[in-house]
This record gives structure tokens, sequence and C-alpha cells, in this order.
């Protein structure tokens, strides 16, 4: 039975909050919502004002689809400004804040939370990264390629494939060795391409100075690397970038370098040592020795000094738009030397004293709201927010419990109401504003395609594309998901395929249209750049939930069922009363009709929906 | 029907954590339990180690009562060691954290948290709190008391009630200008007493100087009171205390001053200033200034020079063990100047560096799990986790809702699972440390005393004081509960009557010896002195609360039900089968007799037992 208390709803957009970026001291009206016969007898804000609780009558000010809107004006008393509401009735108060509704008094940890002066770059709403592992993604100049035996590193040695087409698909590739011959002028010939698909923004993998391919392990910060066309390729990908209106965000790995970086050859005292005056590797691997931040000269070097690392590609002719951090999670992290509260602050501050509306990403693949609070950083590779409550939820075992001995052998089907109460309880930690910097991604350069696993077909793989529109944050593609590129599983170096230019097979042509379908609504509907979020039912293995902003609202229905099914949704809960057509935005036929509890909707096995209401 | 997930169970006191407070870089071993029988494939132990997630498997340890007890060896690598379980079963894995067994993967907030090197006072295990407002507890010395007339401050003049019995039952009392003559020595005198009631530890109100009886208008925080002996009388006071065994905790308001005070005469620059120039009043109460912590002298001052108001109370001849810091929540808060996060962790540093076992309490009465990570607080005055709760669920209005118009007409009957969300919530986000250390309290100074509201009967009022046993924390007794003191409702004068020493009421008679047994079971029984809890029953308006501490167990049953019920409780999930007998603790009948799904009991209404189990 559907209970008016299932209609409250708020959150901290523009259509709930009249500026979701105010400066300290501004006053702004936020709202909440509830159905207009709801047995209310009073609405009230609770804030927080230095410390103490202050409460606030709400004011009805308007109805839109059944709802009421209740107002009431805050000041933004402190750079962290907290609040939540309560819904007084003869025999009950119902509590609701980013968790839900509540008979119980909530604690602070879930409160809506606007950031004062908070600095979120302005071109993510709307915004679609696509991740490159560039020296994979396209060649440009044949002469930059290392040529075969030219390095000789950490026991392997160059290895150069000589035919683009020549992918190996079943085949190991050797790590880290093996090149293709990818590199920023051969990025740059694609734009249009990106343009195409939809992209707004490029994240590369490292591209500095390295004799691997995936160049984790730096010798030269300050330089990129000459086979990827050096400095001044760069400079050249940033403009023809800025020009064609897309950002361009780099990968770093400042946790450690190389063992053939200079700095370890000079002995400068930038490492952890062990016992025996041997370095410190980061997971116990020898060559990617970690660095020390209790060195002051090594800040300066990173961030600190004004000609330091993460500055210098920050501006001019580079001008880079953002940082992503590579294992951020450990970062400054060692024993005793616990450094990460201290040294993150700086980092981010340092940042974006260069670039106000730099994005700051760090590598968490678990829980990282602590980095998530306003001072630090804007998005973990959400990992722990989305995509593995994605990949799980379509069929694929957790990618952290499938590390575990034990508990990798258990299989469990995971439900929708795992996926919401995960889901929730994780975004419910968060300020708005960084709600909507969330980068969403179900593939990366560190685990294997969704697509190349047997377990998902084209239906769970459209699923986990339709979960980027309907989780707040930004959709993040990784490089030939949109080719359906080949790959195995077993290996990082699975996923790290070259791009298969001219020859995408039928499947990678679905993939690509279904995609660019994706990049569209993400850029051009404001529900999906930057709209709030409602779970309408989750049951068993079907999800249904609506993103909406204004007067639109849109449904998303995913189905993990084996068998058709029918559902029943309160569209009522969103104002609406129906979906607008009896076609999905990707095509597909919507079967609906009125129900006694709502509407009621026929689901093909393993369905996913996508459709306005009206 | 009982599962076997419901007998999962682990907390980090000594009898599941080999030592809760270990030093950093010690191994301890962690324990975690379940029903011998559960269809269990592997018990998993979950640590942050440096960032990243480090898994263990446990081992089968030993079996006590049909439960299994599984142990791992982890290393105590941060201040702060947070770690959850997970119980790998055929086709699910079971999480489990301080908040209880989980499907879905939970987030970091709710872990055990073994804090290193903490200084928690070994003396809060077993301890009893008493807090006395000095002014209303035992007069000494005559001679010491005000004269009438003798000041005229805030529009009052001081007014000398001669008779200890002239108790004005209904009367409002003049503002804080009222007195009745009590002084240090006169509590002095009754030690004795104090050790007779179980109490182990004395909290008093504000002593330093001041016109007012309550003294949270300080002219000097430098000196005790002249009329309560002056610091003579503190010496002499914190010498017979600690000569029998007691401790001793002073309470201050170091947020503001009296408008009395020298430094307001002699316009220094310790306060903030509205833009006309004149002081901010705390709450806008203009005698009242705040202090601005943001000079650098009134830090000195207060808590960082050699000779600071901080440091000088806790050494010789004074040796107080702890401070209670008044308005502790918006302390240090004041618009654009939000200091807290930086002053706190300064001044309670100051205070264990002058004496490492000394216990800081900040007044907050909502949510201050911020505080309480190990670096500031070891508790606040804890309405919130404690007080407020249980008030309510014994019949009162909340606390803080009631101060809301349009909150405070709502009537609710709390349900028992109200009581236990925002318990477990609450007490989910703190170390196991600092949980020893919270101060339980349902009365004092601020608040109406329960049994003085018409809605409390006895029944209730033993139902508060059994609750003080069935919450992991330190029992805190209002001066006066113990001989049901007279009192109003409608202020804060209604809660500071005068002790009605000589002549308890037949009612007063019987709280006193309630609370004796209550305070001997605190101080003796190791379960209830620093013992594990677990919620047996939370149904309608009944609660069943277990305390245990290895083979130890017992059981508490609180009723708020107006009839006669029956309920099963398995007695298994705490290792037991029956209760040890036919009487609880204070000599109530329990009517209990095997049933089918565990142990039957017959529930007088409004009933409260308290009984061990075997």
């Amino acid at each position: 039975m559907l209970s008016w208390i299932d209609s409250i709803y708020a959150d901290t957009t523009g259509a709930f909050v009249s500026n979701p970026l105010p400066k300290l001291g501004e006053e702004v009206t936020v709202f909440v919502r509830a159905f207009s016969s709801a047995p209310v007898t009073g609405v009230y804000l609770r804030q927080m004002v230095d410390g103490a609780e202050s409460w606030k009558e709400m004011k009805k000010d308007f109805i839109r689809g059944g709802l009421q809107y209740y107002a009431a004006k805050i000041l933004v008393n402190e750079k962290r400004c907290a609040y939540h509401f309560a819904f007084a009735c003869k025999d009950r108060i119902i509590f609701y804040n980013q968790q839900g509704s509540s008979l119980s008094l909530p604690d602070d940890s879930h409160d809506f939370v606007l950031l004062a002066d908070y600095p979120k770059p302005d071109w993510v709403d709307g915004a679609v990264f696509y991740q490159i592992f560039p020296e994979r993604f396209a060649s440009g100049r044949e002469e930059l390629t290392p040529k075969p035996g030219q390095y000789h590193y950490m026991g392997h040695e160059t290895i150069v494939r000589e035919n683009w087409t020549d992918i190996p698909l079943d085949g190991r590739t050797a790590a880290g060795m093996e090149f293709y011959g990818g590199d920023l002028y051969g990025l740059m010939e694609k734009i249009p391409y990106l343009q195409d698909l939809g992209v707004t923004a490029i994240y590369l993998n490292p591209i500095f100075s390295s004799y691997s391919t995936h160049k984790y392990d730096c010798i030269d910060y300050f330089h990129v690397d000459e086979h990827f066309g050096g400095d001044e390729a760069l400079a050249k990908l940033s403009s023809s970038l800025h020009e064609a209106g897309m950002k361009l965000i780099l990968d770093i790995s400042i946790n450690h370098t190389g063992i053939a970086h200079r700095w370890v050859q000079e002995g400068r005292p930038y490492y952890f040592k062990k016992a025996d005056g041997s370095l410190e590797g980061w997971c116990g691997v020898e060559t990617l020795p970690v660095l020390d931040y209790r060195n002051e000269e090594l800040r300066d070097l990173i961030y600190r000094g004004d000609d330091a690392v993460l500055r210098k590609w920050l501006r001019p002719p580079y001008r880079i738009d953002g940082w992503r951090f590579d294992v951020a999670d450990v970062f400054a992290r060692h024993g005793d030397v616990q450094l990460a509260d201290e040294i993150w602050p700086e980092i981010c501050a340092a940042i974006r004293e260069e670039k106000r509306d730099a994005i700051i990403i760090g590598e968490h693949w678990a829980d990282a709201s602590r980095y998530l609070q306003g001072d630090m950083w804007n998005t973990p590779m959400n990992y722990y927010g989305f995509g593995r409550i994605i990949r799980q939820f379509v069929g694929l075992p957790d990618l952290f419990l499938d590390r575990v001995k034990g508990l990798r052998d258990v299989h469990y089907e995971m439900q929708a109401e795992d996926v919401v109460r995960r889901t929730k309880d994780h975004y419910a930690t968060l300020p708005g504003a960084i709600q909507d910097c969330q980068m969403n991604l179900f593939d990366s350069h560190d685990i294997s395609r969704l697509h190349n696993n047997p377990a998902i077909s084209e239906k769970e793989w459209k699923m986990a594309v339709t979960s980027q529109l309907l989780w707040v944050g930004i959709p993040c593609i990784y490089y030939g998901d949109e080719a359906a590129i080949d790959g195995h599983t077993e290996s990082d170096a699975g996923c790290r395929y070259p791009m298969p230019w001219g020859h995408f097979s039928e499947r990678g042509e679905r993939h690509l249209s279904l995609i660019k379908k994706m990049t569209e609504l993400r850029r051009s509907v404001p529900a999906f750049a930057k709209g709030g979020r409602m779970v309408l039912y989750a049951r068993g293995r079907i999800l249904a939930i609506a993103r909406f902003y204004e007067e639109e609202a849109y449904l998303g229905i995913l189905s993990m069922e084996e068998e058709e099914t029918t559902i029943s949704l309160p569209l009522c809960l969103i104002g609406k009363t129906a979906p607008a057509g009896d076609l999905d935005l990707f095509g597909a036929p919507v079967h609906w009709k009125e129900g006694e509890e709502g509407v009621e909707f026929r689901l093909a096995p393993r369905d996913s929906l996508l459709f306005a209401c009206r």
C-alpha cells in the first residue's frame, strides 16, 4: 500500500535549492515536497547553526503534479550547511534526510549538505567522460613507437605489434612492454570521433615518461613520454580539445615512482625505506618505490612549489582540466606515518589555486566518503557507489570480494534492495554538489570489460549503460566499450586491447549507437544532466528509478528477472500519471496500462527501459 | 523465526578483543561468535591497512554455551584501527559491523574501532557518577552564605532561604539569586553518604567566582567562589574525596563569562563583538558575553599557557579528575569563525598532558559523534544516546522537539524499535573505548526531574534506573533523585531544590534503596561494569536487552505496555537457557517458563526486570 510518506522528497539540485552553490553568508530557499493530500499539520526544517539546533516552520509554496512544495529560507552560515526535515502529523513526526524517511530521530550523518563557496566544476553537469589508455587508442606518428627490444625493463624487453588489427583475442600480453603505437597525435585525429560520440571530457591514463605501456612506473613527472609525442604533443592536444569544447584530465601516480626514476639513482631521501635500507615498494612491488611525504622538498616538487608538477600541467600551454590520482586510497599512508588527512587538503587547495574549476579524482574502490566532503576530491573512481554495484547486479561477482579466497566462491544473486541500500547509504553521506561530480564507470583499465564476460549479454550491458543515466553523477565510458572491443577477462592486459578502428563488429555498431544515445540524453536532458533521483521500486531483481528536474520526469526500469514480469509503479510519487509514449528512449517497446495501484508494466526477461513520463 | 544470523555477535570489550586498549603497533586477537550450528563455510575479518582493504580468514577458537568463537590476530597499525566481519555461506555473505548484520556490503562508518594509545580513564569501568548543584546540596559553614541583598545583579538581589526545609513546592524561584547556603564544606561532610550510595565520582556544577547560584556567569576562573569556601575548600574536598577513593569532576563555561568579569571591564579583546561594538551574548543573552578564541592570549589563559585555567585545577593541591564543559556544542563556533575542530583537540591534549586519565565531558544534547572519535571528548552529557531516548520511551516528550511549536503537540508513543535504532545508530559510530565512557543521565540541572513529572510513576522511574545498567557507559545520578526530591517541571529552578537531608519521603527511601542496588551492580558485576550488550527483543513497547561478559549474562526487560503481556526470548543468543532464579536483582518476581521458541516471560504492565541467566 502506497503511503503519503513515500511521497516525501527533496534533494540539493536547483529544483529544491534556489542556489545549490551558495556563497558563505548567502540566504537560499530550500524546498521539500509531499502529496498535497498528506495529513500534515506542519513541515519543519532543522538546521545546525553554530553547533546548535535551529528549527524553522516551512511555508506552503506551490503545487505541481499533486505534490505540495514547502519552502523555507535559510542562511548558509557555515562552509558546511546541513539540514533535514520533519513532517508533523497528529500522532507522529516523520523525519526526512538524504537516507529517506524515519519515525525515529536521525543522527546528523545523512543530512542534506550545501557547501558554501564550493568550487564545483561548472562543466560536470551534463558531462560525459571518456577514459583512454593512450598506448592502445590511436597511432598518429608511427616513428614515435618504441623499437622492438629498445628497452629491457623488469625482465621484459620491448615488443612491438606491427599491425593494428593483429589483436591477440585470447593471448596474454607481456606485462606492460607490448606496444601497439598509440600516441597523442593519433588521439588528436580522433577528436571528431569523440565529439560525434558525445564525449565532453577525456581522461588519459598516465602519459609521463616511463618505459612501460601503462606508465604508472614514472621516471619523470615533468615531461610527457617521447613515444607519446612529448610535451609539445600534449600542448597541441589540449588546444585541440579545448577548441572542440572538450576538457582534458590526466592521470598521475604521485604515490610511487618507477624504480628507474633518477630520484632513486640519486639517492634522494624521498622514499620509504625498509629496515635493511632498501626501498619500500607499492604493494610489495620493489620496482615501484613509495614516496615519503614527510620530506618537505618532495612536497615542494609535487604540489607546493610554484613550479610543482601538479601546477605545471594545469598552466599554459598544457592547461589540463583535472587530475586523476592513482592509488589515492593508500597515498601518504604507511604504518605510523598517516599524512593523508593533512596532505590531500594541501594538494587539492594547490590545484584549485591554479584552476578553480579543475576536477580532482582519487582512485578508491571502497568507501571514500571521508575524501568527499569538500576540501579534498570531487570524486573517486566511483566503483564503490556505482561500478561494483552495477556489475554485481547484472551478474558478475563483486570486484573486491572476488579477490578473497572463501568469499569468491559464494554465489549470491544481488537483490534490488541491496542495490538501493548500498547506493543510498553512500550517496546520503555526500554533500549534494559532490554527488553531481561522481564519476560513474563500470569498466576501466584495471578490470575486465563487462561485455567480455561470458555472463554478460547485450541485455545486461544495456542495463549498465542505462544505469549511468539513473545514478547521479558523470557517466564515464572506457575507450572501446562503444566498439564492443575484444579482450579477455583474466588479466589487466585483457581490457587494454587496441581500438579496432575501421572494423567495429556488428555488436560494436549496436554498442556505438546505444552509447551515442546515452551521451545525447546526458548532455541535453536536465533530468539526466543535473536532476534528482527517486527509487520507485526495488524488489527481487527489479529496480525502477526516476530522474527528474522541475517539470520533467523520466523513469528507468531494470529487470534482472529471467521470466516475464509485471509490476505496478506509483508514478504519482513523481507527479506523473503515465509514460509519455509506447517506445522507450532507445526504441524499445514499453508495455504498460493503467492499473489499480499505479501504472502496470510488463517487463521482458533482462529488460531495461528508459522513458519520459507525462 | 530465529535465524543463526541473529546469533552473530562481537564487541570491543575485553571479552572480544585480547586488549581493548592496545598500543600502536601491538598485535591483538579479535573474536566474533555465532551459533556453533551455523551453516558457515568461513568467517573473515576485514581491516583497513594503510588505506587498503585487507582480509583475513578467522580460525575456530572455543565454543561456549553453543556459540562458536572465531579468532584472528590483527596488527593495530594505525591510531584508528577499524574492522568488520564477513560470514560466508553457500549462497550469501553476511557482513557484520557495529550496526549489526547485513546482506549488503556495509560502508565503513559503523566498523568496530580500536584506538591505539587511547588514554581511556581506567576508572570509568564500573564507575557511578553523581552530579551535584553545589549551592543546593549541603551547607557546612553557615557564615559562608551570602547575605540577603548582598548582591544586586541582573535585576535581582540576593535572597536567602533561612531554613533548609523551607522548600517552595510549587513556587518559582528568582533566576539564580536565591541562596540556600550549600558549600564545599557541607559536601565534604556528605562523603560517607555518597560512599554508602555507591558513588565513585562526583561532578560539580560550576564553583568558580560568580554572583549567581549557578555560576555559569563566571567572574574569575582562577578562584573558587568564596561563598562555596574558596580555593582552600576545594583542595580539602579533593583530598577527602581521593582518600575515599572517589574522583572529582568540575564544570566550567569557557564559552562565555559573566558580564561582570573584569575582562569585560578592562575592555580586553577576548570577546565577539556585534556591529555596534557591543558584546555578543550567548544565545543573545547580553549578560553572558561570548569569548572569541581567535585571540591567542585568551587561548594561553584558558588552556595553553603553563598556568592556564584548565591546567591549574588539574594540579595539586586541587587535583581534579576531569572537566565538564558547558555549552560545548556551540563553543568556538560563531558565523564564519568555526574553530571547534582546531581548538577542541588542543584543549583535550592540554588536559591529558596534565593528567592522562582525566575525563572530558562536553555538553551536547544532539549527535556529538564528531567529538567522540578519540582526540576530543570522552563523552557528551549523553542526552542524545541515552537520556532523551529513555525519557521519551517512559512517556515524556522529547527534550528537543518539545521546544519547537508544532512538533511539541504531536503525541507519539515511542516504540521499542525506535529506541533500538537510535541507540544502535549512534553507538555504532563510536570507538569501543569511547562507548565505555558515555555518561548516561536522565536528569540534570537543565531538565525537569523525571520523577517530578506527573506522567512518571515509580514503575517508569525504576525502568529509567534499570536502563542505566542496560546501556554501555557510566550511570550518572543527579543529586536528590535518590531522595525523590521535590520540585516542579516548568523551569530550571524546579530541578534545583535543596537536598531534604533528614526527611526523605517514603518514596525517597524506595528510590534510595533502588539506586544503591543499581550502583552496587554497576560496581561489582563485570557485565554491567564493562560488558557487551545485545538487544534480544524490541517490538511494540517492550525491550529486552542482555549485558554480558565472558561466562556471565544478565537480562533486562522493560515493558511500557499497559496490559499484562507474554513474550518469548531466545536466551540461546547469549549462550544461556534460563533465568538463574525466580526473583530479579531488585527483588521483583520473574514469571517465566520454558516455551517453544525460547523462554516465555509474563510481564506485568510497566514491568521492568533485571536478572542473571544460567
